[in-house]
This record gives structure tokens, C-alpha cells and sequence, in this order.
């Protein structure tokens, strides 16, 4: 069971050109992503009303979307103009469609109710489009369901150990206390650690030769985004006070985006202000996120695959789940309340057919 | 749930050679093919009786098949004639056995009560062994329910647009009406394109200058078999009347049978009459006629896995839909009516038992 | 189900080395197995008790564990002695231990109650550690149930079958008659194949010109050990009265260890008295057993397959199947007790917490 009424990141905006079709699913829907004569993102459902044929082996034709399986045509609003060898069209012969928003290189994607869309929700991520930030644009796959990874993301004290050589830092990192704040739509992560080492991943690009002061501050919100202000700068320059100086400065994007309930889309970025000019500076930084992400991924990958075998498994909570558990508590709250409207809106429907 | 009381085709004939076995799951029963010493062909369900080994990793000696787990030996009623270290063997040894007739170069093989198992009724495929046509021997495999592909044979509509470069033709072909009449064991479908031009395929062997008349006229019979006259011939040349002036014909035969709930069988040819003297036409056409199948594949597996995912999706009917719609209603009234007959036996040998 | 109060083979005692964990599933739990600073084998449940993170991926620090996903530190007895950023901790917060011993060259773990855990009961493997035996190590994965590999090794009257040009011999081997013994934990057979070829295996290494005379004498015990000491002497020497004149002698050691319902490891040796100087003739033999085996395991995992199809399938009986029928009863004599005892225990604990 998926949050509905939300916006998931559907993929990278340079993914949709203007003449392909792009197939993905998304919380199990399959969806095919398009782009009309304007540039338009388009988002279909990837299921010919007629037979269920993938329309993403269709045919961009303008504004007008072909299935290639029995000819059937369809608006970019999902509604069948054509059919071969009949003349009158029902109006139940459509597509369903889902509101798709272009927004600083992502695409947003709305797979609940369309009248509750409000673009307003989309958070900000406008560093991923700031001529003042530098990135490259990440994409991995998880064969895990997304709450594991969620886990993950909530308690970066795991960067010491899974992550030694790449975003890490020393045990003592481990040992500080995060300060944790509920949102409404998810937590607020704080985590200072002073007068420690700089992680491998920032000595390679931005050499500090003494300690630093290094801080991690990100929001996690629903369905699965994670929002990070982060960096370090040498001891003594005032970075708790707010001071930048000499520092190296990030604002990580990343966005989880379930694509059934045994598989995730993962979707990232790393922007960093520092040395925008060279290009190498954010290759490198680029390839510590994914190599790091891929000793993510094995870790997560073997305990689901644990988890999977022990379906009764209780876990031992310890202090620095506390973020994790106000999380999963919300997802809960959302998917029971979402469960809830649309048991009484078949209800109100049954009620009102009976009238 | 699948038909039990007709003619599946099992094989092609010279795939059972004189020495060796070849196993085959039909309707999801594993079954061993081989020849006796008269080169007759015989038909075992394969799995011992012993303890489920497969006797197509048996010793085929002579008229007798030996099981090599255990050494059990069967002659070519499946009745058992040695155990190893046993003198006695009790009659109820035995591997159940399947009525299987050879003829025109398919193997045809009756799965349910062997009583009822009548060689008249195996449809005329006589072409596929007549001088006068020729042919090469196709197969292929689906990863999908039988129903799936047989929804395609049964409205060729789909030609202009899942095979553009092979079968197709243009878009007109999709717009004519084909005529639809229901048999006892099938439906009947016709269709004339007239004054089209002729498809890839056959412009590669037969050259056209003009436009010609196209006709497509078969017969999709339970279990899944398709019996097609088809052609072209110039226009004005008379095809509709009959006439049959530098015409290219083909008697296509093609069989569908089920492996699995998820999984098919798939024989076919093309055999054709012109240029018969020329082996370069035949692989031609043959080879047209494989590249489409896998388009036809593509679609109908990403089909297949698009229904998956949405177990009550809702097909939205067409006009087109009206053959599949008849083929499907003929499979539901033969299987309920099998398992009406099944129940009924089950309660007839417990009635007889309990006098 | 399986049988937990019993020691199973989990491994070579040379796979578990000094610095590395293996990880292994044993009846459905995953086990990570490690040596202490002393040497001395432990076993974990690979799973850290806190969020399921597999402690394999983890690092031995001398007598500890540390799991590498969020740090947690274990002691050799499971109990966690420290938790980064948090000072208390809970008893509760330990993971599962296993007993373990090395003897004679395996590990062996018990995976019921640890105070049922009686060395004594570990059945006698010594010509495993004997410098006048020689053998190579062997392993085997099979993607079946274990229980199909019993029977196989239950009813050596598949040799000549399965094994012609390996452990095999003439189909006279098959139709001795095997003497079958019940033990209270599994059964004895006794087998005399007199005047007979010798099997290809031994000619290979051990030339007879003439017949020889043949025994199979084995224990299969729970929970699927076959520990059996055969060979081979020529005509007219005495072998059947104890003597042992140019003979071939072998202790094979096998062991069954259940992976999952689906699944089995096996670990194998062959170890011999004769030509122990000649390092060739042990890899020969080994090479032997390898390849058979790998011959029994095309047939299983094919016979798996074919009763996967169907489910209800019922084996008719031969005389051959009495060992196995013996066996398969103990089995389930033994699953039933422990399954009721678990249900006892479990209401034992009710009533105490309803005083």
C-alpha cells in the first residue's frame, strides 16, 4: 500500500526528449511519460483502455499518442480520437492520466486524486537549476521496498560504517546527537559534528589540512524526499554561528520513488557551490555519491533479503531510531487515512446509486 | 484450467527421431515423446510411476522405455515389465499413456479421455504435405497464457500496425470489415482488402507494380489452431470471383498450444505456391513470417505483463473485439462444461462405490 | 518443517577462517559463522538483532562482532556491549548463538534447544582426521528438498542406472537384495553385490583383472547423514568373511543439510586406505564422486521439477523403497514430536503468565 494523494519525482526532466516515450512504473502503475508538439510532459497510463497494450510501444503522432497494437489514438488529455474501422467513439474509451509538472530537472508526478494537485506541494529543490550550484544527475534502482531505504536516509549514523571510505568520517561522528524535529509531512534532521575529521569523499576534492566543523541538516518528507543542507568548514571559523568561510557546501536532492512494493526508483543529486568551474571537482563528487549508494544498496539489499526470511522479525529499537519510527508512524497515519476516504467514497458512491 | 478432450498439436513430426526422446509440457502435464520400433510414435506422461523421475532421461530399448533412476521398464502401452530386485509386479504399474497420431508433419496428441480421442476430428493441415506447396518448419515460445496470442490471430487488424515492415500493410488494411461467422468449434473470418497495396513480405518474392486485392480468410478452431487461405493478385485480375491470375497464395497453419497457465507453444508455416521450384522464396517467406511473430511477441509479452499488474483491469471492447469476444465465450462454455462432466464422474464412482 | 533438535554439518571447518565470516542458511535461518581469538568456531543468527542488518557484512574486532550498518558491537556470546551514541544498554539487545563444534574436520551446529546440545551425539566421522585415509573435500548445492536426496541415498540400487560409468556396475548390482536394518535414529543397509565387475570409479585407480566381490554397508541418519563403509576385493579372497586381501576400502562421509524447503547443501568426501602416497588416485577418486554426483543431481533436480507439476501425485511403491519409506516416517515421527512439543511449550508459557 502506497501514499496516493502526493508528488513522486517520476524521473529526470532529460530523460522525456521531445520524440521518445519513457516507461516506468510508479507505486505499481505502469506509466509511459511523453512530451506534446509544445514540450509538455505528459504522463499516461501505460495500458491501452482497449487491451491493456503498453502504449509506450506506440507512436508519438503531434499532440496525439498512437497505440501501435489495434491503432487507437489518443489525445494528450487521454481521450481516444480514432479507431480503426469504427465510427463512433464512446466516451469511455480513454486512457487514464495523471498530472505531471516539470520543475528544476525533475518531473513531478500526482497518482491520486487530480483535483487535490496543488503544484504549491512540490518542494524546493531549486539548486538542482541554480547557475551558483554544479551536479550530475543520479539514478539507481533498489530490488527492496522503499521504507527500507527510507530507514537508511533517517539516521546517518550509519556513514562511519557502511560508508568508511566514502562519506564517512570517524566513529566519533557516530556519537554525536542528532536534534530531531517532526514536520507535518515527515522530519527535521540536525547533526553537528565538531572538530572532526573531513570525510574521503570532500579530501579528494577540497583538501582541508586540520579539523573540521561538519554539519548535516535535512528535512525527510513524504513520500520519501530527502533535502539536505550539509558540508564542513575548518574549526574555528564560526559554521555553527552561520559563517561560511573556506567551507565546501552541499544541498543533496534525493528522492524515493516506490515502483512496487518489492522494488524503488532512486533518483539523485549532489549540488555543491564550491569549484563550479571545474567539471572534475563534480565528476569526482558525483562518483563518491554512487559508490557510496552502492555500499548502501548491498547492506539494504541483504537485509531485506533477511527480513524476507524471518517475516515475524521484531526489531530491537535503539536511541538513534527515533527519526526512523516517526517516519514509518506517518506513512502509517496517511495510508490509513487515504484507506479510510476511499472506503467512504465507495460507500457515499453505493449510497448515492441506491438513492 | 484448459481444454482436455481434443487434438493439441504436440510437435513437429521430425523433431521425434527414430532413437531419441523429447519431452514437452502440454496443458501443464510433462510428457515424453519417442518412436517405437515401427516408428510409430508414442506419448508418456513423463514421470515414472515409481517416484516421479522422468523417463525422458530413460533408455529408449527397442519397443521399451527403461526409466534410469531405478531401471524400471515400460513397453509402448506404458504398461511396466521389470523392476530390478522384484519378481512380482503388480498391474497397477504402469505410466500413463496419451492417444498421439502423425500426421501431415504435426505430431497430435489427445489429452483427455482416450475414448473420446477420434483421428477424424484433426483438422485438414494437408498442405503442409502437398507437393504442390512448400514450407519450412516454425516454432516459438511465449511466456504468456495462450488466450493472449490467440486474441491477436483472431483480428488481423493489427497487422498494419505491429508489423509495418512485414505483414502490414497501410493503415486502410486495419479499416476494412472483416466478416465475422461463428462455428461450432470456432469462428470463421474473412477479409478483403481491395485495391491495397501488397505487404512487405510478399513485394520481397512476388514483385507487384500496382495495387492489388488482398484477401485473408481462416478458420480459428479450439484449441487454437489457425487455418488461413490468404493472397493477393493484381487488381481487375478478378480475385474476388475466385480467379486466381499471377496470384501469390498461402494455406498458413498455425497451433497454439498451452505449456503452462504462463506459457505457450507456439508451431506455425506458411506454406505458399508459387515459385516452389525456388528455396530463396521459401526462407524468405519464412523468415517474414519469424521476424513478425517476435513483433507479435514484443507486444503480447509487454501485454501480458501490464495485465499482471492490474488483475480486475477492465477491457474496454471495440467492434474489432467481436471474433475474440466469440473465441473466448466458445473456451469458457467447453471448460465449464468439462468440469461439469468431471464432477459429475467424481460423484458417479462415489455412488458406485457405496453400494 | 524441519528437525531442530539435531546437529547438522554447516560447514568445513576450513571454510571458517581466522579473519573472514562465512554466511550459510541452515533450515531457513541464516547463520554466520566466525572463529574467536581462541579459534573456536561461533555461530550467529546472521541477523543483528536491532533493524535485521546481516552481521557477516559485519568486522571481527578480536572476540567481537561489530555489525556495519549502524555499529552495534557483539561479544562472542551474542550479548551487545556497545551501542554508538548511547550508553544504556538493554539486555534484551543481543542476537541468537548457536552451538557449534569442530570435530574431524566439520562443523557441526545444533539449531533446537541449546541445552539438548550433546556432543556425544555426534555421530563418528573419524576417517575424516585419520593419517592412514585419504580424501578430498567436497561440496554440493542442490535446488531441491533435501528429502529427495535421501531417498536417493537410501537405495544404492540406482547405481547402475544413474552411474554406468562412474560409481555404476551391472544392472546385477540393482537386483541384489540390500538388507535393511531400523536404527532408532535412521536405517542400516547392508549390501553384497558377489562376483561382479568392478565399478569404473575403482578400476580407474585400482585395476582387478578378474570379479570382484562388492559391499555397501551404510548408516542413514538423522538428519541425513549417509556415513558408510564400502569397497571392493577379488573372487575367492574372503571378503564377505572380514578378510581383506587387495582390497579397495572407502568410508564415505556425506551430509545433507536442509538450505531452505527448496534447497540442500551437501558435503561429501570419499576417503580411502589404499595408494594414500599417491595424491592423483585421491583426486581421481574425488573427481569420481564429483561427477556422479553431479549425475544424481540432473536427475533429482529433474524429478523435483516434475513433482512440482503436480502436486498430488501419488509414487507406487517397489520392494527397493523400503529403506526410504522407513526413513521418510522417521522424519516425520520426529517433526511431529517436536511440533507438539513446541505447542506444549507454548501453552506451558501461557498458563505461567496467566498465574
Amino acid at each position: 500500500m502506497f501514499i496516493k494523494n502526493c508528488w513522486y519525482v517520476a524521473g529526470w526532466a532529460s530523460e522525456v526528449t521531445a520524440d521518445d516515450f519513457i516507461a516506468r512504473t510508479i507505486i505499481g502503475v505502469p506509466i509511459v511519460m511523453w512530451r506534446d508538439s509544445a514540450g509538455r510532459p505528459v504522463a499516461f497510463e501505460d495500458r491501452c483502455c482497449h487491451r491493456g497494450a503498453p502504449l509506450s510501444l506506440g507512436r508519438r503522432e503531434g499532440d496525439f499518442l498512437r497505440c501501435m497494437y489495434h491503432g487507437l489514438r489518443f489525445d494528450n488529455a487521454g481521450a481516444c480520437v480514432e479507431i480503426p474501422g469504427q465510427d463512433r467513439i464512446p466516451d469511455s474509451v480513454r486512457v487514464n492520466t495523471f498530472p505531471i509538472i516539470e520543475q528544476h530537472k525533475w518531473l513531478w508526478i500526482w497518482m491520486g486524486d487530480p483535483a487535490r494537485a496543488d503544484p504549491a506541494l512540490i518542494p524546493d529543490t531549486h539548486w538542482m537549476n541554480d547557475p551558483a550550484w554544479r551536479h550530475l544527475e543520479g539514478y539507481t534502482h533498489y530490488d527492496t521496498n522503499y521504507l527500507l531505504i527510507a530507514d537508511n536516509l533517517l539516521d546517518l549514523a550509519h556513514l562511519p560504517y557502511v560508508h568508511p571510505n566514502t562519506l564517512g568520517g570517524p566513529a566519533a561522528y557516530a556519537e554525536t546527537q542528532a536534534e530531531i524535529e517532526p514536520l507535518e509531512n515527515g522530519v527535521r534532521i540536525t547533526r553537528w559534528a565538531m572538530d572532526i575529521e573531513a570525510p574521503p569523499f570532500v579530501q579528494k576534492v577540497k583538501h582541508y589540512d586540520g579539523k573540521v566543523d561538519r554539519w548535516n541538516k535535512y528535512d525527510f518528507v513524504l513520500p520519501g524526499l530527502f533535502l539536505m543542507d550539509s558540508g564542513m568548514a575548518p574549526v574555528g571559523t564560526g559554521a555553527a554561528e552561520g559563517k561560511r568561510v573556506n567551507a565546501a557546501e552541499f544541498h543533496g536532492c534525493q528522492a524515493l520513488t516506490p515502483e512496487t512494493e518489492h522494488s524503488t526508483h532512486y533518483f539523485f543529486c549532489h549540488p555543491h557551490n564550491f569549484a563550479i568551474d571545474q567539471p572534475e571537482v563534480t565528476a569526482s563528487i558525483h562518483q563518491s555519491i554512487v559508490t557510496a549508494f552502492e555500499e548502501d544498496r548491498t547492506m539494504i539489499t541483504a537485509q531485506s533479503r533477511s527480513l524476507d526470511l524471518k517475516p515475524d522479525f521484531k526489531m530491537i529499537p535503539i536511541r538513534a531510531d527515533r527519526a526512523l519510527g516517526l517516519f514509518r508512524a506517518l506513512v502509517k497515519k496517511i495510508t490509513d487515512e487515504e484507506a479510510r476516504e476511499s472506503a467512504e467514497g465507495r460507500k457515499e458512491i453505493v449510497a448515492a446509486e441506491t438513492l
